[in-house]
Order: C-alpha cells, then sequence, then structure tokens
C-alpha cells in the first residue's frame, strides 16, 4: 500500500485522483486543493483540506497545479525529507524546494475534465533527485499504467515540446479544418475517417514515409489554387509556413 | 451491373481497382495507364493497356491521375457523350473536356500505397454536371462506401483545404515531434497514446473545446522555455505561428 498527498485539483489532479480510487494499493490521504468544491463528491470531504498545513508526511506527496505555482506551493509543505513529485511536462525537477527528496512523475497525455481517461495505457514518465527513491516511485507509476519510462529532465523538456506540436497544434489543426467546413457549409464529420487514418498510418509508417499532399509532391498549381482560397491572413501565413516546412523537409532528405 | 474504365495508376487509382475487384455489382473494362506495370498482378493484362485509343465507352470512364493532366487526358479519350468523371479533390468539375458528360467521385481519404484501406467507410464526394447523371454515380459510390455526400466543386475546393490541414500538416507535426524526439534518444512511441487520445477526443467535443497546452492557458513562462530549446529556426517559427493563432483563436472568441 502506498500513501499519497495529492495538491491541486485540476485537469491532471481530478484524473489523477479518480485513477487512484480505482487502485486497491494506493491510499489517498490526503489532497490540498485552493479550491476543493471541483472534488465534491468524488471523495470524502474530510480528505480535502483548502490548509496546507493540515497535510502530514506520506509515501508520495504528489504536486499537480500550474507550472508557476510549483516551486512556491513546495515551499510551503509543512514537513520536509519526504519524496515530492511534480506532474509537470515543462518543469525541471529541481523547481521543488530542497528540503524535500524531489521527483517527478508526469503522465503523458492530453486531459478535458469533460472526458474520463484510463491512466492503464498511458506513459508516465518518473525521475528522482535520489536514486533510492526511484523503487517507490516506479512501483507507484506501475499501479497506475502499464508504460512507465524513465525521463530525464532534459528529455522531458524535449519531450513537452514534441507533445505540443504532435497534440496541441494537431488539434488547432482540426479546428481551422472544422472552421473551414463550418464556412462552406460541408459537416465536418466528412473529415473524421480521413483524421482517424492519418493518426492510425504513424503506427506502422515513420511520418516521413507517411505524408501525402500538394506539399509532399510539391503540386505548385493546387498550393497556389489552395491559398487563392484561403482568406483569414493567419491561416495563409499557416498554409504557407507549413507546406515551405514540408517540401524543404523533403528536399533536404533526398 | 456497372461498367467502369480507369484512367491512372497512382495511389487513388490502385486503391480504387483494389476495392472495385471486390464487388459483384462492378465490372471493369479497361484501364488505360501509361506505366501499366504497376498494376501487374492486381488484375489480368488482357484487361490494361498503355493506349488510351483502346478505351470503349463504359457506363462511367474514372481519371484518376494527377490533377494537372486531367484536361488533357480528358481530351483524348476516343469516345464522346459518355459520363467520364475524376477523383480530384482541388480540380473543378469543368476541367473535363465537354465533350463527355462531366463528374467527380472524389474519395476524401489518404492513400499510401503500401497500406490497405478499405473504401467502406470512407466519405465519397459526388458531383455531376447533368442531373441525371447522379443516380448511376451515387449508385456506384454507394457501392464503395456507406457514406456518399454530393458535394459542388466550391466546397470540394474548401474541403480540400481543410484536409490538408486536418491530415497533411497533422502528419508533418508528426514528423517534427519525431525529429524532437529521436534528437534526445527518447523513444516516439512514448507519445502514440497523447496522438491517438488527441484524435479521438474530437469524435465527442469540438475541437476547440478540446485544445488545451501552454498556448490555450496563454503559459507565456512555458511557451518561452519551449522557444528556447528549440534551435531549427523553421521548427521556431511554426512553434510561434501555432502558439499565435491558438491564442488569438481563444480571445476572439470569448
Amino acid at each position: 500500500m502506498i500513501t499519497v498527498n495529492i495538491i491541486g485539483s485540476g485537469n491532471v489532479a481530478t484524473h489523477l485522483i479518480a485513477n487512484m480510487l480505482c487502485e486497491n494499493d494506493i491510499f489517498i490521504q490526503k489532497i490540498y486543493a485552493r479550491r476543493p468544491y471541483t472534488l465534491e463528491g468524488m471523495i470524502e470531504s474530510s480528505k480535502i483540506t483548502g490548509r496546507i498545513e493540515d497535510l502530514k508526511p506520506a509515501d508520495i506527496t504528489i504536486i499537480s497545479i500550474s507550472d508557476d505555482y510549483i516551486s512556491e506551493i513546495s515551499s510551503k509543505i509543512p514537513f520536509t525529507n519526504q519524496l515530492v513529485v511534480h506532474t509537470s511536462g515543462s518543469s525541471d525537477i529541481s523547481v521543488i524546494d530542497s528540503k524535500n527528496r524531489q521527483g517527478v512523475l508526469y503522465p503523458l497525455q492530453t486531459f478535458s475534465k469533460t472526458k474520463k481517461i484510463n491512466f492503464r495505457n498511458i506513459p508516465i514518465c518518473i525521475e528522482t533527485a535520489k536514486i533510492s527513491d526511484l523503487i517507490i516511485l516506479k512501483k507507484l507509476a506501475g499501479i497506475l499504467s502499464n508504460k512507465v519510462y524513465m525521463i530525464n529532465s532534459e528529455q522531458r523538456r524535449s519531450m513537452h515540446v514534441a507533445a505540443v506540436f504532435s497534440s496541441n497544434f494537431v488539434n488547432h489543426m482540426y479546428h481551422i479544418a472544422n472552421e473551414i467546413c463550418q464556412e462552406k457549409n460541408i459537416p465536418f464529420e466528412i473529415l473524421m475517417p480521413l483524421i482517424q487514418e492519418t493518426s492510425q498510418k504513424i503506427k506502422t509508417l515513420s511520418p516521413k514515409d507517411a505524408q501525402t499532399g500538394p506539399a509532399k509532391r510539391q503540386d505548385k498549381k493546387t498550393i497556389l489554387r489552395h491559398l487563392e482560397s484561403i482568406n483569414d491572413p493567419i491561416r495563409k501565413e499557416i498554409y504557407t509556413l507549413l507546406t515551405n516546412s514540408i517540401i524543404k523537409n523533403n528536399v533536404s532528405k533526398l
């Protein structure tokens, strides 16, 4: 049985709590949240506190809040020399106040409050300042997920950038496509099989080999026709930049 | 039974032929291809010709070649007043020589030669210059796919741009993410659940509601940290442009 404290009640914290509540080998000792009402109904109210001073040492204390506040909150934790980890993809392990033993437990996934997420297939990246702390953090991660990776802070920083490209920016592409469809009364669902196939293809092909389209073919006539039909200046700029990047990438790798 | 001629042996043509061969209600009469050897082993060689003059009238003649040559090839077809359709997302119906009855049969999917595609769930967009031709083209499309849409040339042009954003550009984002991972010895597979979840999410949420990440949160510290860690100037430009686009989109819709 691993005992944990949770600090935070945002997207990641909420999903983490929901998944931990399903595991017999994890015991949530206390949750500190500035806005404790967001957790109402999820867990007995006696476990939730609005005062950080109420936290007692646990096997692992998990800070799952905005990156900007991790450092400050970690310095206010009312105990020392315990394992304290954050869940941030872009923060260094060292942002945690060194009065406790530092670690990271970063689930690499996109979390929306409204959509349930099962952690079983979510990669969890772990790191600890002290090697001896790896055992218990690995155990906790292994209870939640089948995919546990040891990733250091430098790798995690790059991985987070890669995640922004492959998820946040990808979703923004979907958004632009959706708006283009709406403007012409085309049902967005018409693009859904294409979108799903595009994400499936890279399971068996490298993204480089999976690339298709006018930029890949250097089909300048189509590219010009497309640019003519795009009125929004930012969309035009995005189309031009990404087209050039695909072309350059093709040429440089010949 | 619908009889068809096929002109072309590229990605789309090959997948179209493979799917038609599985349908009892479609009879492939002749295939004209400049490079007929690409079809070897797929269909009896007597049905393949390298001379366009060999084509005889069929219920539907399908031109599935590069956009730039549709017009020229259609003018060389050795018969008149038959239904001739192209499979291009970005070409107008009128590029087909008007000596025949014009139409479009556009399967909206990304085709790689090496990956088998079942047309059953692929949206097929159809258009005919003469309303009376819609019946047979709709029938052919309906044999191949459960999802047949009537889409005019103007809509198709925009849909094709939307497809470039939601597929070609998305795949390029995957490619950049893959390169970032390789540079830091991070297995690309670690991003796979995130990528799959991102494409699944928009089945139940609008892309706007599904947006997450530092740009959505206007988390300037993280954005700056990311930009510092990106060395490649084009990647930096893409990161900046897409981040600004997400921020602008959020602000303008508040």
